[in-house]
């Protein structure tokens, strides 16, 4: 190509050099007769000067913010250097200006700050990419995505497509679906996952398969879902638990060295589902601060305090210097305990020597003695059941350390939470569901077929900073054990037949012990760029609605498409 | 992982090691008492041996081809060695044998030879594919595309991902469409390929962009197409055809010489199209052989032959060495000719100093002398139009290389067609539609619109042994133009806004003069591993008719899924 340089790259070392250059035009000021430009690419920005004597000058004058501009010019050194910027200290005079492509004033500032409506930016989403803030986040998705794909294939997987025109097994999410023309009243589905195909490359003796995958789902949109995202999908042959851990904490340990310079310690921490429900109240928990929660029941117990007579468990969070927290902040912690399954929250906090707080009262000296307070140290109790009151003090656990700083910035704390229960039982469908999915080995299959309540499963995910990023297990690979698990999951013959039948037979004919994970890359990506907004990291997104508001889809079709399709529309 | 070896690796430098195998059964032989069993991986065959006094004999009896096993061995030298084998010197003496899975026969053998029928192939792809010939053909594959991915990464291009729910647009092929729950009535679109995406990238300010894509058409299928496919999507800014040809030109070498071993000689050779449908008839002439099409037009027009009188072309192919090419088969090529729009075949033959053929007894001494002929030499005539007896001819050279064997096995030929027509005229609707996309750029805009039948574009395809394995073209980046082309295809004003509205809007801000191409994945991977069955090269293919065998979809679904996207199946 005929550009000697970007514009991130000259300083003084290309002094009097003669360069040709291209990008769009990010400034134009003119200062008394002198024209300067500073000209952007996706590397950065050069400032380009252009005096009235020059022959270009004319051309200059025409120009506008977002013209696409190419220059040929001289490397000299500023008088004002500016020292934040790499090629500060150099500018361009220009001998040779061409204007590529004109631009109309943009309907949004092409600049790392924003105050344009996400509406907006979404519809100019081509404008918006323009940003370099937003550049940024998907050069680092293709800088994260080339680094976990170098570990996998190093490490001996092979990148195998599977199918998007697939059949629909619902099971938990919604399908898309995609009406066959060639056989009308028929659908493809869109895959929730890779899951059954990648199972089926093990029963066929790939031993190691990875594919970056996009999956789809129909669900109502919370803030951080989308209709189709990417998937890190993984599955291995001849493997156990601590296998394909490995492998997914090397390729962790790659990826953080190579996109953020960052070295990450392995192993990864190991804990239990039922310790972390225990000691953090969620199965993802944040490890970046300690504070866990305390299980009060019994020492509450002899002190008979109303609220929480009849409780099964009283559990608290205890945390010092709670100088800050005021009453006002109590009553909103009290709603955050209250949305999230907790019956109710109750506190004491000893200062100056004083026991005060809305159960102070009913604590005995001993009691107080025993707990051994320091001043400005607070406890926060939430009675209720084993369940309700891990999620309402995982809440709290969470607002109470972003309220005390706790959370320290730019540090990364996996972990692996393992052991997780195989069913859970649904009391109003008076049926099981999988925890994870029905392809889940049970840590014993005897168990789940006598005491499924009780079946361990062989299941681990991964969390990151709080955010579970992937999740995975050894999955079943013995015929019998298959049909065993849809028999409990209270499939009927005729379901297993028609929806899995290809695939439990496909287990008959020597199938490998095997099992994988995946990982969510749009957010592994949200967790490394530090952005909350998972559309951010993605290209083109879709609203929390499911519309491409730039491009309008969906949309209307041509009346003969539906007819080729022979479907109708019929909302009645 | 505690396998020490895999079964591709063994040979007598690991004499006496105790090892740790894992694989399928691919066969068991009894002999006498002493038991061999050839253990498969994906990386190769290992003998193992068992003796009646080994304590593993009782299991090692009840093993059947494709049972999975583990076992542990000493290696030990094969009394009768095989030399066609890596491993073919060594055997392994079982130590310690599990069973892992067992396996019912398989309703397809598993080996590399199969006369099963393609649909059982398909209905147990998990099977098929475990053959090692098909297993190699998506290894291949993989390393075909970590290679096409390396070039492209290391050349400063972005692997960014775009939507596969998308707008409905059709130009050309029909769209795969997926209903909106959310907005009944309205559909997404599977994308025929990312072209508009991959443009808004370069009006962001992306510069250069890749994807390895997954793009979709609902077309009645030929031999060679799926319903989806896989394309590497290339686009880049601040080019002319010249850079992008370059970067091809290294992804191609690179590509050769990581996969194949092979060095392929770059720049390729660049042809005009005209140039191509004159010399072959075609514009993707595989140049592995000359046999050049030459115009006898004006010569023959003396000879008054009634066959060719009033034809605007007499076109022909002339072979040395014909003795092979008998009047049956003549009568073959003749059927062919006409297939393929060719109005007739007329020949003449030189042999034994005489001239015989179907038009000899017209030719005159001197025309005969001019000709120069060898003994055995033969001359194929087509009259026609040049489109006819282009399309003719072309077959017909096909088929006479084939014949004469000229073509050479494990050679490849590259080739770029260049300067194409911007526009093609459909006399039948009479309308132009564009002979790659509308949004390639023509040479002149002056011409496209004044006299738009010759406007040439800024298109070039690449061409591998006579298959186009790509396309691409510098695209249109002014606004103006790009409404002037959608103008000359007569779109409606109103068309223009509802389909490409955003996108002409998008080209407003100052876009960058920009191009790519893309190249065919799944026939690339064909032609590297020699196969002409597509559905080889895919995990798991659609059968022509556009079903998946092995899953049974497309299939009917729940009539909620139906309900929920307020849609009706209506055969009438």
């Amino acid at each position: 190509m005929k550009y000697t340089h970007h514009n991130g790259e000259l300083t003084l070392k290309n002094l009097n050099e003669s360069v040709h250059l291209k990008g769009w035009v990010a400034k134009v000021r003119n200062l008394g007769g002198l024209l300067f430009i500073d000209l952007r690419d996706r590397y950065g920005i050069t400032q380009l000067l252009c005096k009235p004597e020059n022959s270009n000058y004319q051309t200059a004058l025409k120009i506008r913010n977002e013209y696409v501009i190419d220059i040929e010019g001289l490397v000299i050194e500023r008088e004002s250097k500016n020292k934040l910027m790499h090629t500060g200290d150099i500018e361009v005079d220009i001998t040779n200006l061409t204007i590529l492509s004109t631009a109309e004033t943009p309907p949004i500032m092409i600049s790392d700050e924003s105050d344009a409506l996400e509406e907006t930016r979404l519809k100019y989403r081509y404008l918006d990419l323009r940003r370099p803030v937003m550049q940024n986040y998907l050069i680092k998705r293709h800088e994260i995505t080339q680094s976990i794909r170098r570990t996998l294939v190093e490490s001996g997987f092979y990148e195998l497509e599977t199918p998007i025109l697939g059949k629909s097994t619902p099971e938990g999410a919604r399908d898309y679906l995609v009406p066959s023309r060639l056989y009308p009243g028929t659908f493809f589905a869109l895959p929730q996952s890779p899951q059954i195909y990648k199972q089926l490359f093990m029963v066929a003796g790939f031993e190691k398969y990875f594919q970056i995958a996009r999956c789809f789902r129909d669900e109502d949109l919370r803030a951080d879902r989308q209709p189709e995202f990417t998937q890190i999908d993984v599955e291995a042959s001849f493997i156990d638990e601590e296998d394909i851990q490995n492998v997914i904490e090397k390729l962790m340990k790659n990826l953080f060295h190579d996109v953020l310079n960052i070295e990450i310690e392995t192993p990864f921490l190991r804990m239990t589902y039922l310790d972390a429900m225990t000691q953090y109240g969620t199965d993802k928990p944040d490890l970046r601060y300690d504070l866990k929660i305390q299980n009060f029941t019994n020492t509450l117990k002899p002190l008979n305090i109303p609220l929480f007579e009849g409780k099964e468990f009283v559990r608290s969070l205890r945390i010092k210097n709670a100088s800050s927290i005021t009453r006002k902040r109590i009553d909103q912690l009290t709603e955050l305990v209250k949305k999230n399954h907790g019956d109710a929250l109750a506190y004491i906090k000893f200062a100056d020597q004083a026991l005060t707080g809305s159960v102070a009262k009913y604590f005995t000296p001993d009691v107080i003695k025993d707990l051994n307070l320091s001043d400005q140290e607070m406890i926060f109790f939430v009675p209720g059941t084993f369940e309700n009151t891990s999620s309402a003090l995982s809440s709290l656990r969470i607002a109470l350390a972003e309220e005390l700083s706790l959370i320290p910035e730019n540090e990364y704390k996996f972990l692996w939470v393992t052991d997780w229960p195989l069913l859970e039982y649904n009391e109003e469908e008076k049926r099981y569901y999988a925890m994870h999915h029905p392809f889940t080995a049970p840590k014993d299959a005897n168990v789940l077929k006598n005491d499924p309540k009780h079946a361990m499963a062989k299941a681990y995910d991964i969390v990151l900073n709080g955010y579970e990023i992937g999740g995975g297990s050894i999955r079943i690979h013995n015929q019998e054990v298959q049909r065993l698990m849809f028999d409990t999951l209270g499939l009927s013959k005729h379901d297993i037949e028609t929806r899995f039948g290809f695939f439990v037979d496909a287990l008959k004919y020597g199938t490998p012990p095997h099992g994988g994970l995946a990982l969510g890359l749009d957010r592994i990506v949200m967790l490394m760029t530090h952005t909350s907004n998972i559309k951010d990291v993605i290209a083109f997104p879709k609203t929390q609605s499911a519309k491409d508001l730039m491009m309008q889809a969906p949309s209307e079709v041509d009346i003969n498409q539906l007819n080729d399709l022979m479907i109708k529309v019929d909302k009645s």
